[in-house]
């Protein structure tokens, strides 16, 4: 391993350099220094390179960093320059606006089949997205390299399902279930509790009008 | 004011204190040793401990935790003890899903209404939520008393709109929108950036295959 391991708290703001670098791509910026990245996305130039220098540096002194090479290398770093095969497990409201949501097959994350117990969704397309029954779920995974399950569940048969999700040899979890999940197997969580940053936003409005 | 300032990273674990008693509650726990939370919540008692100190602490020692009041107190801190209305700008799929999740409805988060410029889905109802017309949108948050809006509409409107809403007098926004919202005006956000959140999964996937 060349790479030194790098704080959690650089990696939560690399996809946020990503986004920033891939606007500047878009509207034809080639090069862009530190200071110019640092007005923009309101973090101190001494930040920036800082963090970029975890990865071994991309500027050069005086000339700025090359958007192009900089927002490819980040990406390679975040893995979106690989496929990656997805499913979505509950195809009920959630599970619906992820299959719809499409931004992600731009970032390379291809769903490629929605899974539910309820009859009347079975067979039923989103977003172009098929809902196939929840008893598939095992053999698809296995039969299609699938890398990620997005899990749109409750939370009463979260735990369950993402155990037998990690035996089939899924990578990763995105869970958006109301829980904590405790996996012993070897496989990453990352979790989306909305209501969670719900309540982070009313307790900041609750503080600031107090002072 | 009483209370001293509490770190981000307290606040930021806040809601997960209110979901794990919220669940002991449920099943009937009344107390419940620090050591035991850490034990479920998977962090030490000695992390708990101070956490909650910084509330003025609510156990007593070799009792435990009060199960009820301690969730009541932390309900009070998130101002989840008082209602919230709000509303979902977009109803496309995100908002729809938003509309019909339902869950923030027991926390007192009452959603009012959507607002969408797509004539096909002003009138419909998703989740027994009403789609306005944007047009009427600043005369009803004022006359609604509405606090918090979720935005779920593309970037480009994303800031415009923001602007638009803290000037009627909304206090937090929701932002859904797939970019940073530069507010001069005192509103809260809070981002829920999805793609961000699957690019850091994928990282930890791609930095698991490494190792």
């Amino acid at each position: 391993m060349e790479r030194k391991t790098i704080s959690n708290a650089v990696i939560k703001r690399l996809p946020r350099y990503y986004r920033y670098l891939g606007e500047l791509l878009e509207s034809g910026v080639e090069r862009i220094s530190s200071n110019d990245l640092s007005r923009r996305m309101k973090v101190t130039a001494s930040q920036i390179r800082q963090d970029l220098n975890n990865f071994g540096g991309f500027g050069q002194q005086g000339y700025g960093y090359n958007v192009k090479f900089l927002y490819e290398e980040i990406g390679k770093i975040l893995g979106v320059n690989q496929r990656h095969n997805m499913i979505i497990i509950g195809a009920g409201n959630l599970g619906q606006a992820i299959a719809n949501y499409g931004n992600f097959e731009k970032r390379g994350f291809l769903v490629k089949a929605m899974f539910d117990i309820n009859q009347e969704l079975i067979g039923k397309y989103f977003g172009g997205v098929l809902v196939l029954d929840m008893k598939e779920m095992e053999c698809f995974v296995k039969s299609h390299d699938i890398q990620i399950a997005a899990l749109a569940i409750p939370k009463q048969k979260a735990e369950e399902i993402a155990h037998k999700l990690a035996e089939c040899g899924v990578k990763g979890l995105w869970n958006f279930a109301h829980t904590d999940l405790n996996l012993e197997e070897n496989v990453m969580v990352e979790n989306v509790h909305l209501s969670e940053s719900l309540m982070r936003l009313s307790y900041r409005i609750a503080q600031s009008e107090q002072t």
